[in-house]
């Protein structure tokens, strides 16, 4: 069932990133800066936070990939992401974008959907709630609720990364990656993920990291989200109590071996 | 001397927090943002961290409390936090307020002045000196070195309920809970909660929880410090280092069974 | 090689700072807050963070020493920390700076420049392209790649120093403190500090808090590095992991005694 191919490139991303140690821009939320930058070292990666309208286009000039995440909006922040996304854009830099919350708050949702629209992103990472939270208006009325079926999700989901040209990475118990045309699922991960704060955003900045070594957008997301979901498994395996837990995920996110990865990834290359 | 219908009550809070799971919407400072999320998660509850004006009363609106907390403050965030309150307020959707350092600058003793005045507030919660910095200006002038004794402290708490028509938490060394007519006190705590920042926000964040589920600030508060006390003391058990510390904590509130609550909770009804 | 009497005013210094546990009033980056805060309670010292230009001049009126850091930096954070700069200067509480990211980003380096010359600063804390990015214009086009030697390093920093009229602290694998006539280095340190976010920050505060019990700013900034380093080296003996490390480094702060530090700090005063 899981594919080989892919579990062999999630370890090939995790050497280059250690390798080529890329500077990863973040512009993010308040609650997980320390967490996500801790994770981008542990990982290999370099984290900066930037967000000044007069810093972030040099600051995304040095970068090898773009983190933008909605987490603590405002209205000033969001400005900034959309100065340094078209920055990013012009110099080819990747962006992946993680759409904390939309849906829940008109801020949100406006603002997830203008750095959709107005920004060529690569990756889009969210819950499902989020992610369908940037289909038009009319296909949103419809609303999760009306979905009734994975396959019904997928189709929605294949065709929402068409319209956008973006790559959606839907994390749930089962993770979906799609580009519009082929659709992966990691099955690696831990429900104690979930009783982490920020667990979320890491996987998008561990996807940022990924992007900056994977030109395929598809296959970056995919390994990069069988790489975290992996360290979930690791951390779990030493803890039941969630502070615990953040730490040990810090430390399992470390100690993966590229080996290690490309035996125990598990990915599905569904289409 | 403890209160057995109390202890009950923490223990049945503590149940309704963790099957109920209610969104508490925290306008908060940069300093425990992160550490107040996951205590929240490891009780049971849901945080969510949102500070623009442009989306404070909608989040509100899908919360089950509403904590305000000063620490690092400015006023175009005491503005958000007036324009939640009055969205939640409208709603009756219950506010904590976290008096962070009130009485050490203007801005801040002006500002939760402002707070506890233009809104209803259930619950404020700080230190001794924090909240006394909430009577107007000629009981101020007074000052806490005024106050000789433990029974004087108890009468200028009491008044200042009364006025402020709020319950007030007074934590340190023993709890002071007081709604201007009962008066009870948690000795559950732990010195070493004092060693980790944003130990006292995070009482905070507990009495957000439990004002979630429990309609009786008094009684909200004041089991909220006995569950918050034992994990301290939990924790305490574990290490005598405050890095180690401030994991364990998370773990004890992850871990605090509503029995083990029942039976360890310290509350003294004294009026 | 180690000078015994600069060992011995490490461990009086440490002692001063768990006696008197003076007030470090921080304007820093949003993702150290809660890590250097933590790290200056288990060291002894007292953190506050505030950073509105409404109360950062009352504020650091209490404060025993104050911390401007310019990680996540907006021109309005520029704006208060000279506001509360001059105010420090004025009732001559020590500052201690650190041009976080200094030479990446226009930004950045006028910001760090404006602070190093408006102000008078007791101590620059960085790394060495970081601070050479204070030398004025000319000598930066030179650029840190024109420096190939440590003797030709030491040589620029003293000069630096002697024009800034402040103490430099380079910190890498030796640290070097100059003031323009003096010059020590900390032999202290572990390379699994680079792993963990903040940890320059952290050094930072730990000068922060030294300089607060000691007027030979010199002899602060040196003393406060091997401190943090001997810590350094004690977590690294706990753990190789970068979450456990990241905890380990807080417990060692804390657990380090006045006589440990005086037997095992690594101070060459080298002119």
């Amino acid at each position: 069932m899981f594919d080989k191919n892919l579990a062999q490139r999630a370890s090939d991303n995790l050497k280059k990133v250690r390798e080529k140690r890329p500077l990863i821009h973040n512009i993010t939320n308040f609650v997980v800066m320390n967490y996500t930058a801790n994770a981008l070292l542990a990982s290999g990666a370099s984290p900066v936070m930037a967000h000044a309208a007069e810093e972030v286009e040099e600051m995304v000039s040095l970068a090898g990939a773009l983190v933008l995440n909605i987490g603590t909006l405002t209205p000033e922040w969001v400005e900034a992401m959309l100065r340094a996304g078209k920055k990013a854009n012009a110099l080819q830099v990747p962006i992946v974008l993680d759409p904390v919350g939309s849906g829940a708050t008109r801020l949100r949702t406006e603002s997830a959907n203008r750095l959709a629209r107005e920004l060529s992103i690569q990756v889009v990472r969210g819950n499902a709630s989020e992610v369908l939270s940037l289909a038009r208006k009319e296909a949103r009325t419809k609303g999760v609720d009306s979905i009734h079926s994975v396959e019904e999700a997928q189709e929605v989901a294949l065709a929402l990364a068409k319209e956008l040209r973006t790559t959606l990475a839907i994390t749930g118990k089962v993770d979906l990656i799609t580009d519009g045309k082929r659709i992966s699922r990691v099955h690696n991960g831990h429900p104690m993920m979930g009783m982490v704060t920020g667990t979320g955003c890491t996987a998008t900045v561990m996807i940022g990291a990924f992007l900056a070594v994977d030109p395929d957008a598809l296959e970056a997301a995919t390994t990069a989200l069988a790489y975290f979901g992996l360290a979930g498994e690791k951390a779990a395996a030493q803890t039941k109590n969630p502070g615990t837990y953040q730490i040990a995920l810090l430390d399992a996110l470390f100690s993966i071996d590229t080996e290690e990865l490309r035996r125990d990834a598990k990915i599905e290359a569904a289409r």
